[in-house]
């Protein structure tokens, strides 16, 4: 067993459903949370763009001794991971493999429906990751770049989502997919309104708690699982840190540290 | 006069409509534009992070030997621009101040309301620009922090986006505004909705010809203009050049040359 801490990062406040689901399953872990609220969003970046403010935080996560490294975005993980992999000396894991084998497992009629953004989209990450699991797979993706903005605004219940919703969806619901994969760490704040339009019959797939059991899978057999103590919670922000801690309160719904800010060397 | 070019800067796309009307007013003067695609949006980020961005844009831009540098952007200009004519040694002109000056001149029952970023709206330094030059004047105003994506993913004219500018424009019709400040270079997509919901009895302010007239006088004054030749233009971006060019040529309506890449010292 380790007790070194584990790195998670996001682009900002929407890996903090990640950090909820990885405390839940991994109470003895003490978890390093980075939000690059500086550079949010990622969703519009090119794969450049993304892949170096990845590595600037993920170099900062190492440099804090962690024993893993977690990218709780769906951007970074789409566009940054092998060169994460490539040039660091933690292991890495994204949201796309683990996200892709759940809706691999769920799906009955072999039709996988992809929600994300721009540049999760433009990667094809998901398409990959599903079809390398099930060649016969049909993957139909679909970018909803007002999603992330609607959530962080508060407009996840108003009329003006549904309409938006409904225009975005109507595609993937032509398109017959009995599994609709979240594909951006915002979309489970939209997930009562998804549901509501695409019908109970089709089921939605939520990277948060996938990929908390994948980690723990990892660590257990890698031996690097803590399994006594209380763990604990470190929070960093690149900008606005104490914006971001009321995000975090309101998200984790437990006492949280304040946000330390740490600008990142980019 | 001078021969030397003007650098105008902004987070991104939106002050392009500040650049159309600067090539329209000033036919003779060399244009150097800078989009900093690579951090945009800047209106929800804080004054630190605007103000480091806006100070490494206007350093690459004094670089290329400019006369004068436009912030062409609401909130670079409202949080940054007192450090930039600190700092710098070329003379640093933004949309406050024309802004403001316009709408004084335009109200007529002293109410004047500001839509704007995050950011904006919080550095009151629209507010406190229209008391500068008329202290009895009520200024109401409001963040809509949604039109921005809703312009950039070109909802501007769907439903959705009236339903959101019905809910943000409501308690600004209430406060009985003659006059209405678009206070964020986007807006001006959103013109024609904005004067369905608010009536053609209101005066929407524009940022865009009103600076362009300032920039011109002020060149004048200076003895900065330059009066012959045919001027031109040289657009940069810090992320995505070619997706830059296609927003600038949409914008711009004219023959355009290729964006440069250019990251930045931040």
């Amino acid at each position: 067993m380790s007790k070194k801490p584990i790195g998670v990062f996001d682009s900002g406040i929407g890996g903090l459903t990640i950090l909820k689901s990885l405390r839940r399953a991994l109470p003895h872990e003490r978890l390093i949370y980075f939000g690059d609220t500086a550079n949010v969003p990622y969703g519009g970046k090119s794969k450049q763009a993304v892949t170096h403010l990845s590595m600037a935080v993920a170099r900062f996560l190492e440099s804090r001794d962690v024993k893993l490294i977690v990218v709780a975005c769906n951007t970074a993980s789409a566009q940054a991971l092998g060169s994460l992999r490539k040039q660091l000396n933690v292991p890495v894991m994204g949201v796309i493999e683990p996200g892709a084998q759940c809706a691999v497992q769920s799906t009955r009629n072999h039709k996988i429906a992809v929600l994300g953004t721009q540049g999760t989209v433009e990667s094809k990450a998901y398409l990959k990751a599903i079809q390398k699991r099930a060649p016969q797979t049909d993957v139909f993706q679909k970018a909803c770049p007002l999603f992330v903005p609607l959530a962080e605004e508060g407009f996840a219940n108003k009329p003006a989502a549904e309409l938006i919703a409904r225009e975005y969806l109507s595609p993937v619901q032509k398109s017959g997919a009995d599994t609709v994969i979240l594909g951006c760490t915002h979309y489970p704040i939209l997930k009562d309104l998804i549901v509501r339009i695409m019908g109970p019959q089709v089921h939605l797939v939520d990277s948060a708690d996938t990929l908390a059991q994948a980690v723990k899978l990892f660590l257990q057999e890698h031996h690097l699982a803590a399994t006594t103590g209380k763990g604990g919670l470190k929070l960093y922000s690149s900008d606005a840190p104490k914006k971001f801690t009321a995000s975090a309160q309101k998200v984790l719904g437990e006492q949280i540290p304040q946000t330390v800010l740490k600008k990142l060397n980019a």
